[in-house]
């Protein structure tokens, strides 16, 4: 029997996957689980963006060019352009997701054992597109006392070696929550610019802010033309996950055609979910206004109940819809398996992601878990409460 | 400013695209051009999957399963069935493209430096995809004098070294046009087994063969259940190559496993175009009938049409819709560039695509084109007169 590559054993499984048959086996039980675990919004998608499929007048479902439609670039420039991001059309690659974007990226600009700088706790996926590219991630870690702030500078300059190629961070940050100041980015800005290394950033999140903060994307007044990458997706913005449809941006030519080039080779972009995605464009101011009150809340919420349970350390988040949570308990697996298997008041239990998925240094965040907040409030309340029940009887 | 990865400079562009601003330029001079170069079909997409995605009932354009929704994977074993192709919907991971299954096949079975083998000329885009898995390609030449037949399995068993993994087939192929008898796949199958390889099989024309003859897949009858990668996708099937929807096939539960790592790293293939390659799973027989009749009768006209043309070589395709046509010239990359910028009668000319690119080994196939016979028959007709007026008058 043929084997598998090393590759292919290396490449890590979702945090959250693992837990899946436990649900399963819950739900099995007729047991009912609130789901603080994933990213999947509940918030519905535009109805603008799920008309436009439906009134299509295509005779064949045709590939579009393999850097997205000329038009469909164009509007997310105009978009780019009213968050103070200037770029041209000729600066987007349409891509599948913003998981492919990440994939082109790390493909133009590293070769096998090349290094990304990347504060940790990060993503859980980012470790896959590395095994994926033959690259490795290089860990710094930022802190749960701190808010998950950027690390001092002087923590990446430590770690910089000729194989580090670039530094990549997610704003507003999944798991943590954490908004950079335009102050953090000024600062990451010169460190590229300086060891002349490429600065990734991946700003899926960018509505997603409270408090009446304002996000400061990498391509805003940067000065970073030829280090900067930035990494977009529909998913989050419009409640579109399921459409696959992101984009990669960068003023560096030589970025943009060799991304190109990778983008060639698989042709297209989905072509229904482009026609989806240029329609959300057109979303009204009214409903981020909604969706940005509706999170708020949530965040307040979750935040208030946490702080209620004993031992509990929470931060505050300032974006996206994610927090990391460290509990008084040693490992986060075990509990986030227990609470499914073993678990319950009145048939109900708690879905959880255990955070060590979301570092890459061994042994880190072990206590800790991710929660979501994307289920409405009252349901946040009781699983909270499930939380906080649980806890009291867990033994590890 | 950063550089670029060396893989990124290596990424191969295809071999059309470095034609596309001559054939813009074409365009804006108001010549009509008869694109002989393209894969995407003229064919109408089943209505029944255009009509799916228009009366769809979401909400929320969510996440499917990272493998496919199950319904879907169901579904697709049951079309195999009819196939006499007998798997589960457990052997199937539902994929972003046939691209994607081949990128997922190539990480899961192969690390940096290992090699498959690939009778050429292949699709072009095999150079991209084991350039970004860091993987070599290491062909094996077939010759337009044997249709394009499988080279002797010696031919294979002389390239073999400890770093091959895997041999690759495109059945029927791209861009020759032959379709594999049974007795050639058996002697792949034994060849894969003496060696303990992965056979990989780009399927994705299975539908299009010709004179009555039968499709014989790497799943049928082969025994090879370990070794057998099969890939697939609507594209062509369907006429929808910009759903974006394939899918990877093996009975060995450890590729299923691995692969399903690299589909879980990118959450989940595209929502609506599942939605539309479901329904396209009930497209009517005489669908196909009259789509295969068609193609059969473009190929006939075709080759008799190229025929004609002195110091011309072509076999006779007996499935998909290409063929490599050998032309009296020395070097086609310069010929289709000097079609579109130079040649034209009554302002109409035609792009052909060089076939170079569908060669590895350098300085070989110079002399050929590849046509897809996508075009209705009257428009075949003028284009293979203006490529024979065009071969009395060129000169290199």
């Amino acid at each position: 029997m043929p084997s598998i590559s090393k590759k292919g054993q290396l490449m890590p499984q979702s945090p959250i996957r693992k837990l899946v048959p436990f649900a399963e086996k819950a739900y099995s039980e007729g047991k009912i689980v609130y789901h603080l675990n994933i990213g999947q919004p509940d918030i519905k998608t535009p109805q603008v963006a799920l008309d436009a499929v439906k009134v299509h007048s295509l005779e064949i479902l045709a590939y579009t060019r393999s850097e997205g439609s000329e038009d469909y670039r164009k509007k997310i420039a105009t978009y780019y352009a009213k968050n103070d991001i200037n770029v041209t059309h000729s600066d987007i690659i349409v891509t599948t997701g913003g998981s492919e974007a990440l994939l082109f990226a790390f493909g133009s600009i590293m070769d096998v054992d090349d290094e990304v700088i990347i504060p940790e706790p990060f993503y859980a996926n980012y470790n896959g597109f590395s095994t994926a590219s033959g690259i490795n991630i290089v860990p710094v870690i930022s802190k749960i006392e701190d808010n998950f702030a950027l690390p001092a500078i002087e923590e990446f300059e430590k770690l910089i070696t000729p194989n580090t190629k670039a530094i990549l961070i997610c704003n507003p940050g999944n798991p943590t929550g954490y908004l950079y100041s335009k102050e953090e980015i000024k600062q990451l800005a010169d460190l590229v610019k300086k060891h002349d290394l490429f600065l990734i950033s991946d700003e899926v999140y960018r509505e997603f802010t409270y408090d009446g903060e304002k996000h400061n994307s990498i391509m805003e007044g940067t000065g970073l033309e030829e280090h900067a990458i930035m990494i977009d997706s529909v998913s989050k913005r419009y409640s579109m996950c399921g459409a696959r449809i992101g984009c990669l941006v960068s003023k560096n030519k030589e970025v943009i055609q060799t991304v190109l080039k990778f983008a060639q080779a698989r042709l297209s972009p989905p072509t229904l979910a482009q026609i989806a995605s240029e329609a959300a464009l057109d979303t009204p101011q009214s409903y981020f206004d909604d969706v940005l009150e509706e999170y708020q809340e949530r965040r307040d919420v979750l935040i208030r109940e946490l702080k209620t349970i004993d031992g509990v350390k929470v931060g505050t988040p300032k974006g996206a819809f994610y927090c990391i949570v460290e509990l008084p308990i040693k490992n986060s697996d075990t509990f986030a398996q227990w609470l499914l298997e073993d678990f319950e008041i009145d048939k109900e239990t708690v879905m959880v992601a255990p955070a060590g998925g979301f570092y890459s240094t061994p042994g880190v965040g072990t206590n800790q878990i991710r929660i979501a907040y994307v289920l409405n409030q009252e349901s946040l309340v009781r699983a909270v409460y499930l939380l906080k029940e649980a806890l009291k009887v867990y033994k590890d």
